[in-house]
């Protein structure tokens, strides 16, 4: 597969379908689906009191803030996550995400698309 | 090691020490340095007039644009890559980038930082 160029703007999100969340949506980006890849970029989009609720999974998360505000809570930890912020989300440990700003909190998120082998 | 939060905007970039790059910076945020990661996410910025020229490697790119705009050229094609913008650059595939605008293109690029068991 070539390389490829993908306009956010141009595309549509979808709700995120977890119990809780509230004016979430999201979009996978590159994935294994559209590139020879073992991690995966998706965007999240969190409208102003939106929120994606406590979950847990065995993958940890890249994330870069593009624009807005919002508050990560990771085990137990709180870190408000603003455009131009990196952060890393452990593998394995609760974590939700809620907007605390009054414009879209934006931000994409990377994952492993599987276990490393010595981790099976 | 728990979760953390990277602001770029507090942290300093360091020139692109490559042959014939030019206004070009670049940091690390999320590396196996900081991380139990194995994939890595740098931010890169090159200045109006920059570039950083031709070159090939192993590993593949997942890009995304936060600013600015730029030329990729990959194996021959040529992308614009502007805000907000998603970019796949294949691994062993000669590329460089160009900013081709007036104000400083920012991206960050994530790469693998192992060659999957299956490909040794």
């Amino acid at each position: 597969m070539g390389a490829f160029i993908i306009d956010v703007s141009k595309i549509k999100l979808q709700k995120v379908e977890m119990e809780g969340a509230e004016k979430a949506y999201m979009a996978w980006l590159i994935s294994d689906d559209n590139a020879p890849v073992s991690f995966a970029m998706r965007i999240f989009k969190v409208e102003p009191g939106g929120r994606i609720p406590l979950h847990t999974h065995w993958y940890y998360h890249e994330i870069f803030c593009i624009g807005g505000e919002g508050k990560v809570t990771v085990g137990g930890e709180e870190f408000i996550l603003k455009k131009n912020m990196a952060a890393f989300v452990p593998p394995n440990v609760p974590h939700s995400y809620e907007n605390t700003g009054n414009e879209n909190w934006v931000f994409i998120c990377m994952i492993p698309l599987k276990k490393e082998v010595e981790k099976l």
